[in-house]
C-alpha cells in the first residue's frame, strides 16, 4: 500500500524550509541597488549617495536577524517532530509563505518611513510568528513529537512563538505616538526570549 | 565498475527539487516591486499605489500554494521512490523545468488581466502536473518503488496527479466565458484532492 | 588532531553543488521580463510582444538542459566519490564558477544573435565540461573513488565529459558557416552520450 | 522534556550555510547586465561593450574565490563540530550576514574604481573572516567539537582565519599608495594559506 502524505520523518521539509530561509536571507541585499554617478564624480558624489542607504540597512539588519531568529525556533521545534501529516505540510507552507514575502515590506518599509509601511512590516513579522506557532501547536497536540509534550509544555512554547508576533503589533501601537519608537521596538524580542529561555528552564528544573 | 546513472537512493534527486521548489516560492516576491513616489507625498499616494498590487497578490498566492500542492506531492511520491535510472532523472528535470519557469507567467497574469495571459499560465500548470505525473508513473511501473505497486494503485495515484492539469485546462474553457470566474477555478483542486484521499483510502481499506 | 580539509564524504560538496544547480536552473527564467504594454491594449500588443521571446526561449531551454545534462553527470560521478582534499575543493568550486556563469551569456545570446554572443555562450559551456572532465579525472587518479578505477576506466569517463565541450567548441567553427546551423549543433551530444553510454556497457560487459 | 535550542549534531546550521553559500555564489552574476545595443548594430558595438564588464568581471572572480575559500574553510571547521548552543546558531548567522551582504559591494567596487569603495568592499571581507573565526573559537572552547581541540591548537587555526582579514584590512592601506596594487593585495591570501597549512602539518607531526 502506498501511505498518502502522513509519513515518517521530516527531512524535506527541513530541506524545503532552509531553502527558503537561506534564499531570503540571501535576497534582502538585492534591494541595495549601486547608485548612479558620473564615473568621473564617483570620489565626490558616492559617499553622500551611500549614506542615504541607512534607513534602508536598518529595515536589512532588522529583517535578517528577525528571519534568523524565527529559523532557529523552528530548527529547535523541529527537532522535535518526526511524524508529520498533510496538515502539517501545509501550516508549514504558510509559514513559509510568510517568510518568503518578507523582503517586499523589507525594501518598501526602507524606502519610504510612514506607519502604513511600517504596519505592513510588522503585520507580516507578525503573520510568521503565528504561523509558526500554529505548526507547532498542531504537531505537539497531534502526538508528532519524539516524547510525548504535555499541554502546559506545548502552551509555554507556542508562548514563546508568540513574543514576537505581540511585540510586533505593539511596534504598530507605537507608531502612531512615535514612528522612530516603532523602529526600535522590536529589540524588546530579545530580553522577552532571553526571559522565556531562563523562565522555561528553571520551570523544567522544578519537575 | 562504473555504474552508469542507475543507482540506489534518490537523495540528490530531491535535493536540487527541493532547491528548485524552495527558490520558486521565494522568486514570485520578487515580482513586487516598490513603487516610486515623492518621498514627502508618501503617506498620501502610497496607499493607493499598494492596492495596484491586488492582481498581483492574487496571482502571488495562487502560485505559491499551487507550487506548495506539488511539493507536497513531489515529497509524497519520493518517499515511495528508492532507485533511479538516467530516464527518471530527465523526467524529474522536465517536473523542474515547468517548475522554474512559473515565476514568469506569475507576473504575467497578475500585470494583465487576458484570456491569454491566463491561458499561458493555466498551460503552465497543467504542464507541471503532466510532466510530475509522467515522472511517477514511469517509476511505478519501472518497480523502482518500496513496494511492488499495482498497475490499479499507480493509475489511482496518476490520477490524483492530473486532477489539478485537467481543471487548469478545464479554467481555459471557463475563461471564454468569464475572466474572472476562471480565475477561482483552480480552487476545485483542493476538494478534488480531499475527495480522492478518502476514495483511495476507502479503496485500501476494502483490500 | 584536527584534520586540515583532506577528509571522508563528499556532503557538503554535493550541496552546495546542487544548491548551485537548482539556482542556476531558477534564475534562467528572470531574463523573460513582462512586456510593459497599455493595459488597454494588452489584447491586442501582447501577443506580438511575447513572440519576440521566441529566441530567448531557444537558449533558455538549449540552457536548461544543458545544465540538466551536467547536473546529471556530477550526481553520476560523486556517487563514486567519497574522500576528497583541498585541491578537489578547488577543483569542484571552478567548475560551479562556469556554471553560475551561463545566466549571463545565455541572455546575451537569446537577446543578440551574433557570432560573438555565441562564441561566448559555447565557450562557457566547454568550460563547464573542462572543469567537471577535470574534478573526475583528478577525484579517479587520487584513489577517492569507492573502487579502484583503472586508468582505462578513467579514460573513458572523461571522455563523455569532454564530448559536450568539443561539440560546442565545434558549434563555434558552425557558425562561421551559418549561425542558425550553429545553435542545433549542441543537440549532438544527445545522440553522442547515448552512444557513449552503450559503447562504454559492451566494453564492461566483455571483461 | 523539551530542549532548548541546545543540541546535537549541526546539520541544519550545514544547510542554511551551504544554502547561503551557494546563492551568494550564483547571485553574483546578476551584476552582470545584457547591455543595450540597437539590434542591427549588435555586431559593431556589443565588443566594445562588453569590455567594459572587465573591472566587474575582476571584482566578480575575486568575490567568487574568496567566498569559495571561507566556504572550504566552513565546511572544514564544521566537520569538527558536533554540537551546538543558541550562541554559536547566532554567532554563525552573524557569519551569514557577512556573507549574504557581499554582492552589493562586490558590485559597487565592480562599477566604480575607488578608495572608498574598496574599502567598503575590504571591510566586509574582513568581517567575514572575524565572524567566521569567532564562530569556531567559540566552538572550540566550549567543547563542542569531536575530539578536545588544545588551547593551542584553537589558536592556530584561528590565526587561519585571521589571514584573510589581516589581508584585506592590509589591502586598504595599500590602497591609499596604489588603488590598482590594492586590488590584487588578496592574492597574498592563497601563499599564506599554504603556508599555513604546511606549518600546521609539522607542528602536528611534533607531536
Amino acid at each position: 500500500m502506498v501511505r498518502v502524505v502522513e509519513g515518517e520523518g521530516t527531512d524535506r521539509i527541513e530541506a524545503i524550509s532552509d531553502g527558503v530561509f537561506a534564499i531570503v536571507l540571501t535576497l534582502l541585499v538585492l534591494q541595495f541597488e549601486v547608485p548612479t554617478v558620473p564615473p568621473a564624480q564617483a570620489d565626490s558624489q558616492l559617499p553622500s549617495q551611500l549614506l542615504e542607504f541607512q534607513s534602508l540597512l536598518f529595515s536589512y539588519l532588522l529583517s535578517f536577524f528577525a528571519v534568523g531568529l524565527y529559523w532557529v525556533i523552528h530548527q529547535n521545534i523541529f527537532q522535535q517532530i518526526e511524524h508529520h501529516d498533510r496538515i502539517l505540510l501545509y501550516l508549514n507552507l504558510l509559514f513559509l509563505l510568510t517568510i518568503s514575502f518578507l523582503p517586499f515590506p523589507t525594501e518598501l518599509v526602507g524606502t519610504y518611513s510612514t506607519r502604513l509601511t511600517w504596519g505592513l512590516y510588522a503585520t507580516n513579522f507578525a503573520l510568521v510568528g503565528v504561523t509558526m506557532t500554529a505548526t507547532w501547536w498542531y504537531a505537539a497536540r497531534r502526538g508528532f513529537t519524539t516524547e510525548e509534550i504535555s499541554t502546559h509544555d506545548a502552551w509555554l512554547i507556542s508562548l514563546r512563538g508568540l513574543t514576537a508576533p505581540a511585540v510586533f503589533l505593539f511596534s504598530m501601537l507605537v507608531s502612531v505616538v512615535s514612528l522612530n519608537l516603532a523602529y526600535w521596538t522590536p529589540l524588546l524580542i530579545v530580553p522577552l526570549q532571553v526571559w522565556w529561555v531562563r523562565r522555561y528552564r528553571s520551570l523544567q528544573d522544578e519537575l
